[in-house]
């Protein structure tokens, strides 16, 4: 039965966190008939307590980043990555741990590229774009500056023949929300390379997606449009970047030599993997929380999205632990393949629709795991509204965000007139800092910013399956 | 003249911050008289685009860490670091720049210090705590493990003769706030030494106030109580603290092997650095916003109070730079010797005093230069009520804490029932990974999270300066 939200004072909230008792009354989740802001802030200060003091997430994602490493889909990484999570899944004690067959796209980087200015001798740190083709040889052309993808488009046809397009386009530092200037940039990443084909170019590099001036590049994923030759596509560092634009400046004939080995591989077998703890009163209706177990192939897919997983995964075993037994099904979803074709989250959705299941909720981590600021959630006013009233709750944990927003790939096609997609939404401000690069190692994940996300997704996973939507049942 | 604060709608919040136009109009503070949330939007749209697209806070933090690292008061790099700030601060053209001299403490750690388990050979991190005396020579003794400050205050008289008193108190990583959990250990670093040597220690070793499971000991001030002997005290790194704490179960008689060479030297001449715009209207009522220059003698100070110096200079520079011309004086000071004796914030209240001025507020940043959360006052209800009412323009930002709360070591000194004192409150959870330790280096301080910082300190001190307090006009 859903029941009415509530409002808790401020001062409240704020006595809890300061008398900062642990509480160990025997309040669960399973009647929620009473109501009361009381029992939910002391529930909330369980959950982070567990997650402060017992939790586990830290140690898994060291594990998964130092045992495996980065784990591109139809790697042999990506495969041991499964046999991990479904082992480390079945530790737990969950109602039901299982796989689901997928297959998926298979892409290899093969050697490490090369990227010269031949006439000053200058190596430039640089990656293959994921998916690009090979150089097959060295390619040598000189180099045509864009400012924008807008500029390559109003190129004169055949005006790039023989020459390699550099797209050139920082991150916007104005932006709040780094993802804000990332979405302005990522557009040139995945549709640059035929936009520059199109104009006859070779060859396709530019700068990399982030605001840091530093010396790794940034891959990411490209599409190549069928119409036009596949070029091959790299990103330079920012500073590598900084470096080419200023020497292109009034030197228009600057070659670059450019060499890859990338090659793209049949499809492969790999899973989704997923437990759950069955609902008590709505077993058939399911609160899925996730992230994406696949990465891209360099660092080690740390904040992305190791992070997500392994806070996914601690919202169940913090559930159990806390013996909270929720009215619906919370399942934890590992995701396969959302960084270059997002073939988990369509099979899932499928899943799903074939078992008649239908979703209260889905949630996906996958910002990084840095300090919690609150969530993103798409769906109807009345969801967004209902989700913003337990924000009370959440103020002495420091989670103020609770707006309109982007769910996340992995969840979307989860979507529903009658489900909230909801993005979990850290602070975003060094993320782009790692994302994509070496960068992305285990050493830059900070333990309690990891633990906090994790207690907030438990809370908020907590609240939903207590009071559910009241308008759902009006539905 | 005051004039009543103004509510914002999150909703005009937004549209500016996603329109992301670079507003360039000619509004300025000086005629406040048409006080519209408009207006105010767009100016601190303008302070956060200055910040993020041309800001100089990183670069001078960077010259601050690099070119002259570490500066303990008394110590040459801190001789070095006032001509630093005054050159600096010089460069930008404001009304005024001066220095105020002062006498500081001096003491010197001299040669590394050694911490060893003679019995297993172990060697463990550590460093004397601040202001300890050095051992003379080798003490080598067995180990008593107190649990708690109040263990060591309720041993027997006389029972720690000879041994060396080994406080063991992690920090509660189940506060949110790590302000809170540091709060509840430095008692143990500061009074601990004296503590023990009534019960008769030779030496007093205690885990570090950090909450990261690393190698880094931290050290920091502590106070020797005239009526008991000075005794040496270290703190171990919080990895040595867990190896130590676990051979000690079952094993009594486990003794240490210290020594130190520190040394306290004659009181030396130093100063603090100021600069200011002086006020249109009200020049003798200034709005202080400062950070200690100072810092412990490892790492750089980068966060510990580089972060903060820069960011109060920055204040300034973004006012000039945008044509704000402040109704009072807006004055920008980097206090000396916050972290052993707080001279310099004892002087310049005196100064103040002495030359007549009085404070519409004070502002300090001293927890690191992290993304910004909001603000902390210690002053009255009133103050913190209009305070308050400016949070939905800071919400495009991020910055949702406005509330009671301590200001800083630095500017405590000005209290008076007509000044609030403004903390800077930045995100706390990576703050005590770095603080005091030779961890605390350039490299651990992001940009953009500096830049935030600075910009919302400049923009609450564009509001406070622009609508004043009518609170203070009643009085």
């Amino acid at each position: 039965m859903p029941h009415t939200p509530f409002r808790l004072s401020l001062c409240a909230a704020l006595f809890l966190l300061i008398a900062g008792n642990s509480f160990c009354g025997s309040a669960t989740a399973s009647t929620p008939a009473i109501a009361s802001a009381s029992d939910d802030s002391l529930m909330l200060r369980r959950i982070y307590d567990e997650a402060l003091e017992r939790g586990e997430a830290y140690e898994n994602l060291r594990s998964l980043c130092k045992e495996i490493g980065h784990r591109l889909s139809g790697s042999r990484a990506a495969t041991q990555s499964v046999e991990w999570s479904a082992e480390l899944m079945e530790t737990y004690g969950f109602d039901r741990v299982w796989l689901d067959p997928i297959m998926v796209p298979h892409w290899e980087r093969g050697a490490s590229e090369r990227c010269l200015i031949p006439s000053i001798g200058d190596t430039l740190d640089a990656l293959a774009l994921g998916g690009s083709v090979a150089t097959n040889g060295i390619i040598t052309a000189p180099v045509v500056h864009f400012g924008s993808m807008q500029a390559i488009k109003d190129a004169p046809e055949g005006s790039l023949s023989g020459k390699i397009a550099y797209l050139d386009v920082p991150m916007n530092a104005r932006m709040i929300d780094t993802f804000n200037a990332y979405g302005g940039c990522a557009n040139g990443r995945v549709y640059g390379p035929s936009e520059a084909a199109r104009k006859g170019a070779v060859a396709f590099v530019m700068r990399s997606v982030g605001l840091r001036a530093d010396d790794f590049p940034h891959t990411g994923v490209l599409f190549y449009d069928a119409e036009v030759d596949s070029i091959p596509a790299f990103a330079l560092s920012t500073n590598a970047a900084h470096r080419l634009s200023k020497l292109l400046r009034g030197n228009e004939g600057i070659e670059l030599q450019l060499e890859s080995h990338c090659r793209r591989l049949p499809d492969a077998p790999s899973h989704n993997v997923m437990a759950e703890i069955r609902g008590s009163q709505f077993p058939e209706k399911v609160i899925t929380v996730g992230g994406h177990l696949d990465s891209w192939d360099v660092g080690e897919g740390a904040h992305d999205d190791g992070a997500g997983v392994v806070q996914s995964l601690e919202v169940l075993r913090i559930m159990k632990v806390l013996g909270i037994q929720p009215r619906h099904t919370v399942r934890c979803v590992f995701f396969m393949n959302e960084e270059n074709g997002s073939r988990g989250a369509k099979a899932y959705a499928k899943m799903c629709e074939a078992a008649g299941e239908t979703h209260l909720a889905a949630m996906e981590s996958d910002r990084g795991g840095f300090a919690p600021r609150g969530f993103h959630i798409d769906g109807d006013e009345v969801y967004i509204e209902q989700l913003r009233s337990y924000l009370p709750l959440f103020e002495p944990y420091l989670i103020h965000v609770m707006q309109p927003g982007y769910g996340g790939v992995d969840i979307n096609p989860l979507r529903s007139p009658t489900t909230p997609l909801i993005g979990v939404v850290p602070d975003s401000q060094r993320y782009f800092d790692v994302h994509h690069t070496a960068n992305d190692v285990f050493e830059n994940v900070n333990q309690r910013e990891l633990e906090l996300g994790a207690a907030g997704m438990t809370s908020l996973i907590y609240l939903i399956d207590k009071y559910d939507f009241p308008e759902n049942v009006l539905r």
